[in-house]
């Protein structure tokens, strides 16, 4: 059947199970008459899906009762504009750190609104190799609150723990390390994540907000980009992307199923262990990102010359390991081993980066 | 295989033969090694699928050059605030049409914004169960542009023409009757549609839109809404609805296939003839639209006896026709025949329509 090992920083690889059940059931569900696709989403049989979605979610994350989860459209691109318009109003104000290329999207939407919001922290003088330093007292008192990006798929860092904001509610970006392993989200006011890397196909983005927060949103503000309005409907203002939600409840059980967060999280450290021991143990290679920052989601590396680079990424590609190229902003290589990478597929490309080396030694 | 007649207004029936080839190409599509939904969007391989989409389109509508196709998120609800912000910039001003609930909201939202909007005909003093009589002389000569409905899926009238607006751009909301027959989007500023109707899964939204059109949007709108800035990046701004845009590919191949939109209106002429015809030949059911304002698309009757409504709903579907409950606002039935439901689910109605009459005497 010639699967490949697809390290696509997203949209990205689903677990086969998934694929194989959606498949099977994708021209007549259960005893329903139809696809999933052509459901009335007011309908009884969507109902149960789209509640299923949602409370299996709610048990991966030990979601606190006190937030809502919503399922909406747009992306997380939609949300940069969505969080300062339902949140700025508490205070007036937005303090945000930059330590990618989105975090920097995030901070110019609110800017062009705008809106009183500052950069706090940024890595870019070091081309965000890092997540910048921050402490409490660089965060604004009366800011609304602090965004961050908690996983930064471009360059391949990770948050290595979460900023305490004190009262400052903290709104995090997860779209590229959500459900990857257990997280508190007692410690956050607000986490959205494009379902499109570890959760579902592109067209779904979950947000979990706490209560208090909805009561803030801009009058003016696009009824679909308000919080509130579209928790009071249950994610159903309008119809929603119901066919990515359907598949992201398949995906959470698939997770239930192999033993919830902490395992997933076991695997995903087995995986990038594996590469990133690897990359360290060598010279060919190099791995640009601060070992105190690295992603275990999204693993950058170069071998330092550029024709080298577009060769490792063909080369890898004939050998069923795609989608290793850099992004178009950074260059080099980049392999997303996000949840439906299976162990087997990181050990492919370690096999075949060791090849390639030796294969192919620098002048 | 036991597939049912959905009546749904949307999500609502899929061709079987589009279902089919989802079905057996989800795991693995062509030879790429992975499931649609598994793809970069920024890959050769999509790329290939998002731009035969568009083409397809362009050739099902015969769309001019000087149009942008553009494939969203949000549903037809994001366009309800995505229009005023993109044209009131052109003179300040925008008429709107409301003769449905989905009309009223767009009002409703260029009303919430704070624009200077105006209705300036309505036929809600009779239960919209028309469309309202618009002469050139109501429209403002300095409106931005002109909104109308141009299907409303819940009481079930249509436009029975293209209202003249002279040099005043015509937007028009088209997610209820795009692609069920042949119309002329010269005469149109800005057509645009929710998929899950006639053309994919909910989750997409496709804008036409003509070019002089997108110079006009306020610079503090959420970028996710400019059109400008979508058809700039090929509606890749961001990851697109990647697996909603390729089922929209398959059915509008599905559509040229069996000979465009004349064969395609042929067939639906023919579908709501055969309800209507009915309809005026008995006196059981009662239905409520001016017949010169009737859908093609949704057909709404009543039997003028809430009960035997209710009951009428709950035996049909038993009998294989689901979902013919009329909107929750409305009540009574609704037979939504999109162009994915065959003449043989009409006729399977009429059937079963005529039986429930003669098993069901009126008190």
């Amino acid at each position: 059947m010639n699967r490949v090992y697809n390290f696509s920083a997203g949209p990205s690889m689903l677990p086969l199970p998934v694929l194989e059940k959606a498949a099977s059931e994708l021209v007549n569900y259960g005893e329903s008459g139809m696809s999933v696709m052509e459901m009335s989403h007011r309908s009884p049989v969507y109902d149960a899906i789209i509640k299923n979605a949602e409370a299996k979610l709610r048990e991966l994350m030990n979601i606190p009762d006190n937030y809502k989860v919503l399922f909406l459209q747009g992306g997380a691109s939609t949300q940069f504009s969505a969080v300062p318009l339902n949140l700025i109003g508490r205070t007036g104000k937005a303090d945000y750190i930059v330590s990618g290329q989105f975090s920097g999207k995030a901070f110019k939407e609110a800017q062009k609104m705008g809106y009183d919001v500052k950069c706090i922290a940024t890595s870019k003088d070091t081309n965000f190799d890092r997540i910048p330093t921050v402490t409490k007292d660089m965060i604004r008192g009366d800011t609304a609150y602090l965004h961050i990006c908690f996983n930064n798929t471009i360059y391949g860092t990770k948050y290595p723990e979460i900023p305490d904001t004190g009262d400052v509610p903290l709104v995090a970006d997860m779209s590229s390390c959500i459900i990857s392993e257990p997280v508190d989200v007692s410690k956050f006011g607000v986490i959205y994540a494009g379902a499109q890397k570890n959760m579902a196909p592109a067209g779904l983005t979950v947000v979990i907000v706490r209560d208090d927060l909805l009561e803030y949103c801009d009058p003016k503000a696009p009824t679909m980009l308000e919080w509130k309005t579209m928790a009071e409907n249950g994610s159903m203002y309008n119809t929603p992307p119901c066919y990515p939600i359907y598949i992201a409840g398949l995906v959470y059980e698939w997770i239930l199923g192999i033993g919830g967060l902490e395992e997933m999280k076991r695997r995903n450290v087995e995986k990038a262990e594996l590469l990133y021991n690897y990359l360290d143990s060598q010279s060919y290679y190099i791995a640009p990102v601060l070992k105190s920052s690295r992603s275990m989601m999204n693993v950058t590396f170069v071998t330092g010359d550029a024709e080298l680079d577009s060769k490792f990424a063909k080369d890898a590609s004939k050998a069923g390991l795609v989608n290793l190229k850099g992004h178009r902003s950074v260059g080099g290589m980049r392999a997303s081993i996000y949840n439906a990478m299976p162990k087997e597929g990181v050990a492919a490309l370690v096999k075949f980066m060791d090849e390639f080396a030796k294969a192919n030694p620098k002048a």
